[in-house]
């Protein structure tokens, strides 16, 4: 069955966000007060095909221990839901990857 | 009233993302066959000071077309929800905004 995983990757509390803190002189800089802090993750989202969402979701996290998150600097966490059916593909563009006639 | 904010911004479909390809790539490179489509996107959070739910929905919606997301390429959407008090500061680290003792 086919599954949709979404991983959303961030910084470990009290490591430092320089993107962040970009982001959030940014904000002041056009005008924008109140914002007190600003961190920047990573939301990856993950088309998967699996016999289960259980092994869906345990291939899923093994993948971001292994590659998706930096252990030292970074927590993720896993969300697994059935995916719908293959999108149908963009007019004019090759069909991607789990799309109607895609690879 | 202090609010946190969830931004999480995504390509729209159809923009090729090459990031995505290169995780999907490594993860081939790794074994881990199945996963047909890889798509990586930001996930931008923000503590903020407002009168209101709404109003704080409302300044980060502003904030994301202004800032956050590329119109052309991305869209994004937007979760607010009332903040936890103030984080305790990591010890032996300057407490950072939004934190305890912090500016």
């Amino acid at each position: 069955m086919r599954y949709k995983a979404e991983v959303r990757v961030t910084l470990k509390h009290g490591v430092l966000d320089p993107q962040g803190a970009t982001v959030r002189s940014a904000l002041a800089a056009l005008g924008y007060e109140g914002f007190e802090e600003v961190r920047v993750g990573k939301l990856i989202e993950l088309w998967l095909e699996a016999p289960s969402e259980e092994a869906a979701r345990e291939r899923v996290r093994e993948v971001g221990e292994r590659l998706l998150a930096n252990p030292v600097l970074e927590t993720f966490t896993v969300q697994v839901a059935p995916a719908p059916a293959a999108r149908a593909p963009v007019p004019g563009r090759p069909a991607g990857p789990g799309e109607a006639g895609g690879p």
